[in-house]
Formats: C-alpha cells, structure tokens, sequence
C-alpha cells in the first residue's frame, strides 16, 4: 500500500471548512498530522475551540454566512480536547523538517500562518511538500467585491509572500469552487444517512444553505473547501495551469490575486518578471468530487 | 440615406492610430468632425503633426512598437494645415453642445482629454452621443505588464472618471482587439493595391510589424484601433456584455479594468455598487473587420 500524504489543515471553521475536515479524515489516501486555526469565518479563539470540537491556533468574520458560532447557530458544547501550546507557523515548521518533502498544507482560510512559517524559516519553503491552498478569483468576480475572494480579502500581504516564495503551490479559486455544488437534494440524502459526520452535518447547514440561496439564487451550496481539500487528496480531479500570482495590497482592488502565464513579453521589467510560478487550478470534476463527499461523509 | 454619425476621434498617432484615421475618412457611414490627440505613441507634439499629417488637426512614449516618429520612422515631411487653438477637451464639449446626443467619440488613446471633458462640463456627459474606446484588458492579461492594458495605464485616474462618469460608454479592450490581425499576407495585399491608403500604410507597417513578431510570436498585427473604431462605425460587429468598471489607480495592478457584472450580490457596498452600468466588447466578429479595413484602405 501507498505511503499515505501526509495533511495539515490551515482553518478556519467554519461549515465548508468542517466537510472539509470530516472528508479528510475519512480519506484513505491522506493522514491527518494537524489542524492549525487561523481567522476568517469566525475569531481564532472560537475557530480554535470549533476545531478541537471536530477533531482533536487572530480576525476578519464571516458570520452572516456561517452562524455566530461558526457552526451554523448549533452552540455545541465546549470541546474535550485541549490545544497544543505552539504556533501555528511554529507547528507547520516543525512537521516540514520532521517530514522533509512529505508534508502538504491544506490552506481553507487566510494565509497569515503560512506566511508566518515562509519569514520564520528560510527552509520552509524548501521543507514543505505543497501548499494547497483555497483562494482567490481568476478571471472572475471576487466574493467580499468584484475584486476580492474571502480568504485572500482576509490577508493581502500573506497571500502575496505565499504565491511569491518559490514554494510548491496549488491554488483553488472560487473561478473552479464555484463549479462545485452540493444540492438540496443531495442534502437531503445526507439528512436520511447514518453517518455521524453527515448528521452532524446536517445540523450546521441551514446557515449556509440560507445565505447562498439568497446571495447567489443557487439551489445548493458551493463545497469551496471540501473541493480544495479534495485537490489535495487526488490530484487527477482537477486540471492546472502554471504562471505567476501576484495580489495587490492597497486601493478598490485589494485582495484581487493577478494570474500571468508568462507567455507574453513585456518590453520592461515587471512586478510578476521574477517570481518562481505556482499552479492555478481551472478544471475541476465537479461530479466525481461531489460524489466523493457524498459518499464519504454518508459512511458511517 | 441615413444621417450620417458624426464621429470625433481623440488619437496618439500612432500606426495603428492612423489606419484607423484612414478607416474613418474611407467609412460612409461616419462624417469625421475632428481629431484631437493625446500622448500615448508618441509625445503630443509628435502626435499632433502626425494627425495634421494624416488629414489636415501631452506623455508616455511607445515609440519601440511605432517607431521613434510614430510612423514606422519614416519621418515625413511636416504637414501644411495647422492645429486649432482650442483645447481638446474643449473642443469636445464645444461639438457635443452643438450636436447634442449626436457626436461619438473614439478615444484611441488615454482618456486624458475625455476625463477633462466630463470634468470641465457637468452637461458634457449628458450631451456626448457615446464614448467608444479602446482600452483596457478584460479578463485577459494586459499588453503593458500582466495588469494593464497601454491606453489605461496611459492615465488610469482618467480611465476611472470616465468609466464611472455615467456616460454612454463602450469599451473596447485587448480581450476583443487580440482575435483581429492582420495577416503578412493581408499586407502583401495592401502592398500591391493602388490605394493612396494602403500605399501610406505600408511604408509605416514595417516596425509594427517587426514589434509583433517578437513580443507576440504572431503572423501578423493586432488592429486595435480599426477595430475600435468599426466597432463605433457597425456596432453590429461586436457583442457586449453590460457591467461597472471600475479603474485601479495604485501598486502593482495601477491601470487593471475591472469589470463587475452587477449579478452576485455583496455582503457589503463595494466600489462598484453604485456606479452606472458601461457596455464592455466580448466578441468580435473578426474576418469582417478585417475584411472591411482591407477593402476601404484599398479603395483609392
């Protein structure tokens, strides 16, 4: 049998964020080594205390669509397990020298921690497997604005030091989550399983259901990080291409990630000339990746 | 017969400037009113012989893809008809309060002398019959760095007046300009015609052409302006699709076009949200285009 890829998960739980989460631990093909937490969907301490609540470490919030708690206005009790007393960037440093070259990031929220870990250790980069990362708009509209994704929205300046590093990484953009759509009927299913996951599931989801049927009109849910997590997992689900990102950081465009393929010259020097190019994911199995989330979060 | 469309066309030129010149004063369907020009290919100065030149009419240079002339460096003899003294922008104000909702302008150019316009004159907005320019990179890389696209990056804030300024306006960018070329063989044509036209044109073609074949590896030359222009000329050529645009004016991505299709709705007002609709080209039908600039630069 295959070694299994080794997984850190950068979150921010978040509903899409715990599919993704559940989906990772049901994934035969992956080990879960860790969660880190970082801001976004709710603050850090409450996105830390819904992480150990679904396994076992700052603020930008996005509870209009995920509930006050994160977890669909569900209020669970507190959880068992404790956090470990490390940095978030410390931790992801830490498995990349114990794991040379094995370890993958699976990045759902901003990317402050992960830049954290490419400033801290100038052998991050070169230590970590891959950075897999949910964010950005290529060649669409934003979420927070025309210009903007969420996760990239939420930290311009990490984001920019990520796609920057030389560092092996794989962005997932809303341009192919958005392609990924769990259905009310599909939902439905899930409500009549006996999977655990998919019960609790079910519980979180009214939240999340509700804000994309009245922000987009859609009859469903985008699965942003189950479909990330599932790049991740099985390559072959999605088709890439390659070149330079950059993010700009200041005015109405902020947070607005700018994809060059490098075929066009310029007849000057520009701000993306130099940069080592990472992946853009453009395709996606919608179905298959659908059907694997269905399925493995119906399996008891 | 139908009234002709009285057209002003605001020019740096320019190579591909001045074929869309010759395309106008060859086009029926148009009554050219004026010229005025703005930096862009060549300084103002330049530019302004090089449209007295061309029929009888400010600072960022692109004289490596028109020559250090703005005309393939053929430098011609100075023209005989005088500029007059007016200014651009008040020249076109001046013209659409005497042809109200009459007059289209083409702007080839930066929006310099457009933006000044709608700023000098609060009725210009509402007087201009439409504003069709060439500009911007839709959804596409730009031709300047991986952000803009020259025209808009020429003078971004500018771009931004005009964009916003509730105007009719139709952009045309490089996202619809790059599927129209000119073939080498279409120029061997134009070399063997006897229009004075094409005859004029082809001695200025040859640093176009050679600047094409190396930054963009093709067989030809992108008709920007000609097609801008016929797109003002049969607007039946191209489609559009409706949308805010909204211009970047700083960091790395100073002169991005970004286009918002008003359908997702936003948590939050952005700075899209309350700025009037433009019409944005998205296809074009090419081989006409391409056809017509042949046959009207061919006609003596």
């Amino acid at each position: 049998m295959a070694e299994r890829k080794k997984i850190i998960i950068d979150t921010d739980p978040g509903i899409d964020d715990a599919m993704a989460i559940f989906l990772a631990l049901k994934s035969p093909e992956v080990e879960v080594i860790g969660l880190t937490t970082i801001f976004g969907n709710v603050y850090t301490t409450l996105a830390t205390r819904n992480a150990l609540h679904l396994k076992g470490t700052k603020l930008r919030i996005a509870d209009f669509v995920h509930g006050n708690d994160g977890l669909g206005n569900q209020n669970f009790p507190p959880p068992k397990r404790q956090p470990i007393e490390l940095s978030a960037a410390d931790f992801l440093i830490r498995q990349a020298n114990l794991y040379p070259g094995k370890v993958t990031v699976v990045a759902l929220g901003p990317l402050t921690n992960i830049a954290l870990a490419i400033q801290s250790d100038p052998s991050f980069v070169k230590n970590i497997g891959q950075i897999v990362l949910l964010g950005g708009a290529f060649v669409v509209n934003g979420n927070v604005n025309p210009a903007a994704e969420a996760n990239i929205f939420g930290d311009p300046e990490a984001a920019d030091i990520v796609f920057t590093s030389g560092a092996d990484v794989l962005a997932v953009g809303i341009n192919v989550t958005h392609q990924v759509v769990l259905t009310d009927a599909d939902r439905e299913k899930l409500a009549e399983s006996n999977g655990k996951f998919a019960q609790y599931l079910n519980k979180i989801l009214d939240v999340y259901f509700s804000y994309h049927h009245d922000a987009y009109s859609t009859k469903g849910v985008y699965l942003h990080d189950p479909t990330a997590l599932l790049a991740a997992v099985k390559p072959s689900l999605i088709t890439c291409t390659e070149g330079a990102v950059r993010v700009q950081t200041t005015g109405i465009t902020r947070g607005l990630t700018l994809f060059y393929n490098k075929k066009k010259s310029f007849e000057e020097v520009t701000e993306w000339s130099d940069k080592p190019s990472v992946k853009v994911a453009v395709t996606v199995d919608a179905p298959t990746v659908v059907k694997l989330v269905m399925e493995r979060l119906m399996h008891s």
